[in-house]
């Protein structure tokens, strides 16, 4: 292609709102432009590399045995009704009515959607296993939409789903997923940490999420410091063992003073009244109370550490909740908020209070502690010399600490955990039969009885891949783009001037591109340092310079873009090059 | 690819709602499937032929000249507004709002959109012409979504919009177009009638529908039935030239007779009055009023013919408009619906009744007209002997009248028009400056001042492609694929039984994918009956045949699925014939 032909949409200055290095070059190569909060063009490059991923990820399902198909973006919200996710889905899901007021969600994902096709087909356990693709668009109205195609509202997925007879063959698609993800990702010259992950509200028993390292990623990620154990974990997701070095740290010599309630006036935060003390927040006890439409949720932690949302979601089932107001603390607790504790509390776990049924939730690791000190219950009083077992029971102790670096690997149990930032670009998950159960797709099993088929389910972004592609890969002059991604494998910066130079370039570019190389060549009328700029900045992975120098010498000015390394190489050489790299 | 890797999702049994045959056959050959009103699921083999259609289309606008971009689907509604068609799009275009109440278009077309795009970047005239397209979703809000692909409510569409410095410019673009599509279609291996349409609320001033001829059809076509005129125009537009025959028999004698009402009680169609006097239908003015918010239209035409929508809607603008109501007619008339005439109304052309602006409009032929019978602007009567220039006077006579088979050509004036039915496939405009203007796109010209760039537009629906490529191409046993579209070259039925029939299967199997050739090789578990026909039914160009007998003979029995022909072929053979073809 020629720049007449096929213009550069090239632009000297970043968008107003770019963060990010992906956003920023995407836009000024040209390969962006955004048109509304978290909607994006993409203009002809960009097209192509979109492009490309796709290509690379249908060749990567289709080997690994993915079978493609496209649904409609728009999904009648009965299929959702079904399975129960028309609810619970929020705000994140954008909805729409039709003439007739029939509602439509715009698919943030196609669970439902591709369990309602293939309980259209399956009939017997002979189609199973089955892995359905597609890629497609889909919608989330984030709230924050930001970092160009990392957090856009608008964005390609390619989303699989399997359909098994029992868990040995979803694990085996599961595996196999995880193999083509690794292939798919290497191909887009990306580097991919998987980790463990939480299912979140897709159900499910496992998951493992494929990031990239970055400092913009918001994913917090926990890292086993022993490479031999390899254990990674979306933070979200991991156990939490304490650090027996921390933990001698807060220890508490055992006492047997009784409980004792002490006046800490306005003082309410563990920060205050262990200031007030002289006693290490390890051996506080934390409350923070959730409430939900049906429920209370009281979790009691230790004093230094952070509760985790996710656990306590996971364990409570709740989708959406809220810190509990001022006058639900009050009924629960008895006193103003910030004096809430375990011991003599008015009511139990499982108690009906007004509508809602309370839970409460115990940290494990609260579990024969002494000496602690928490809330009375009572306002203005804290009390102290508190033990497990004897001021209150733990009957179940729970995981629902936010673990960070520093902590115990869950694996190892021994090295600790080192932390760093992703970006997710995959995620693959061991969904179970919550979709095929509550949709009531069903298969005749090899007696004849009618059998659930357990799920599983597989996303990349596609958008995304392309963005953390080039997070991964540029300097400080532009984009570096791999051959597989790159728009045209060669930039070709004419210098030419007159017919007779003209005709050398059109000759050298028709040789190239008769080769079978794709060639973009800049015929623009523009100065040699704007067309450089422009080369070095679209991050084609060979810039070759022909001019009247070229003419006469019969050499080349290749560059290698990545390197900036530069070979002069007769026509034949640089053929021979561009076939071999 | 083996049906193992990649199941057949063909059915015994039509959709309910099957009213045509590519519906019917695209059902039944596994092609699609339903997930809602005017939704459908492209399944595996669907899913290759739209793609394929969207490669064809995508090299050969490349090779127009076209620049691919992709544009969000959702668009923000300010670009609609600014452009005034927010409200002009009416219940067709769907609609929906982000979590802060923010409006978008889940859009129809992109006209708005890509004017903005193109605003972003383009400011000089040497920028121009530029053509840039999308092959991307749409939706609109069919009132009936019906025939499968044909008028579904989501559907992809090549999207082409091209702006221009001038008329000239935008002429050759349009007539490149009309080239591209020409070759697209011969590709695709479809039959395509060029017509002259109209261009809707589109804006602009020519556009032309490549249409596919089909009883089915939607549009109805008018053919000049003499072929070295060769005009071709879709019925909306075709101008209405009275034939000399018809307007013959109709003539009623001049005569000099006043003109004077008669009671026809409750006789109000032009049907009763006729049969009550005697009258040709064709010597009566027919009234027919409608309303929009903000006019009322008037449109008198002679009784034997009906009134156009369309060309009252391009001539009074009005673009929401419905029949009027009983109190506006009697407001216009003085007398119950059924009485209106042009003599002696209380209301002029232009004047306010209301809020709403009166237009009075009459077809020309009605110009110079004696002896008609009209209704009389009061209840129970008609008035008879009215003359043109005597008793009511037109002082504009317009193209009202639908045009039909049997009336003269518009363009040669001699022939008569034919009729045939079509589907839309794809459609040309010169949209002029309508969104430019609108949306305040300029460029400099080449003294440095601003111009306003005239804009074409060019669309072509993937999916209506690929259905009326079926509606073309089958038969009674299923459909049949050209080798561009099909998803396979060859349907490969394998009657092995045992290992070394089925070592014999693949090994030919491995040389003809070997040999470059797309094969699907039915290797299921089947009888042989349901495995031919399944292999008619999906379509594939090749049908060929083994077991023991072709191991026995060494001769492959190949089957041509378009003519029936069939061929005994040794390997080679086979093999070259299918590169021939």
């Amino acid at each position: 292609m020629r720049a007449s032909q096929l213009p550069l949409f090239t632009s000297k200055n970043d968008p107003n709102d770019a963060q990010v290095t992906s956003h920023r070059l995407l836009s000024r190569a040209g390969f962006i432009r955004k048109q509304g909060s978290g909607l994006y063009v993409y203009l002809p490059f960009g097209d192509m590399v979109h492009r490309k991923v796709e290509q690379i990820v249908r060749e990567e399902m289709n080997r690994f045995g993915g079978v493609e198909v496209t649904l409609p973006v728009i999904t009648p919200a009965e299929l959702w009704q079904e399975s129960g996710r028309w609810d619970l889905m929020g705000k994140e899901m954008m909805r729409m009515q039709d003439r007739h007021e029939v509602p439509y969600a715009l698919g943030p994902t196609h669970e439902e959607a591709m369990t309602d096709l293939a309980r259209s087909f399956l009939q017997s356990y002979k189609q199973l296993p089955v892995n359905l693709y597609q890629i497609g668009r889909k919608y989330r109205d984030e709230i924050r939409p930001r970092y160009g195609l990392i957090r856009c509202r608008e964005f390609v997925m390619k989303d699989a789903y399997s359909f098994h007879t029992d868990d040995k063959s979803l694990d085996e698609t599961y595996q196999k997923m995880r193999e083509c993800y690794r292939a798919i990702f290497e191909r887009c010259g990306l580097k991919t940490i998987p980790v463990e992950a939480d299912s979140g509200n897709m159900g499910g028993s496992g998951s493992e999420e494929f990031m990239v390292a970055s400092q913009i990623g918001e994913e917090t990620l926990l890292l086993c410091s022993d490479e031999k154990c390899g254990y990674r974990s979306n933070q979200e997701k991991t156990a939490f063992f304490e650090n027996p070095n921390t933990a001698a740290k807060g220890a508490v010599k055992a006492n047997s003073e009784a409980a004792e309630d002490f006046d800490t006036g306005a003082l309410k935060t563990i920060e205050e009244v262990s200031k007030l003390t002289g006693q290490n927040p390890r051996d506080f006890i934390k409350a923070v109370i959730y409430e939900d439409a049906q429920g209370i949720f009281v979790c009691f932690i230790q004093g230094d550490r952070e509760l985790s949302e996710v656990k306590m979601k996971n364990l409570t089932g709740s989708t959406e909740y809220w810190l509990a107001t001022e006058e639900t603390i009050k009924t629960v607790t008895g006193a103003e908020p910030g004096y809430a504790g375990p011991v003599g509390l008015k009511h139990k776990d499982g108690d009906k209070i007004g509508k809602k049924t309370l839970r409460i939730l115990f940290d494990k690791h609260l579990q024969g502690r002494t000496g602690l000190i928490t809330g009375a219950n009572k306002t203005n009083f804290h009390k102290k010399h508190v033990a497990e077992g004897r001021d209150f029971t733990i009957s179940a102790g729970h995981d629902l600490i936010v673990a960070h670096a520093g902590d115990i690997c869950p694996q190892c149990r021994k090295a600790e955990l080192t932390e760093t930032r992703g970006i997710e670009v995959g995620h693959i998950f061991k969904l179970g039969k919550k979709y095929t159960q509550a949709m009531n797709l069903t298969v005749l099993d090899p007696n004849g009885k009618p059998l659930v088929p357990t799920m599983g389910c597989y996303g990349i972004g596609i958008g995304r891949t392309v963005a953390t592609a080039v997070e991964q890969n540029h300097d400080e002059r532009g984009i570096i783009w791999n051959k597989a991604l790159s728009p045209f494998t060669v930039y070709l910066v004419s210098l030419a001037k007159g017919d007779t130079e003209t005709a050398f370039v059109d000759k050298l570019y028709k040789t190239l591109t008769g080769a079978g190389i794709s060639v973009y060549l800049d015929d623009r009328d523009e100065r040699a340092g704007v067309k450089f700029n422009d080369a070095e900045l679209v991050g084609f992975p060979f810039i070759v310079t022909v001019g009247k120098k070229t003419m006469e010498s019969g050499k080349l000015e290749v560059k290698l873009r990545r390197s900036g390394e530069k070979l002069e190489l007769d026509e034949a050489e640089l053929i021979g090059r561009l076939k071999a790299d």
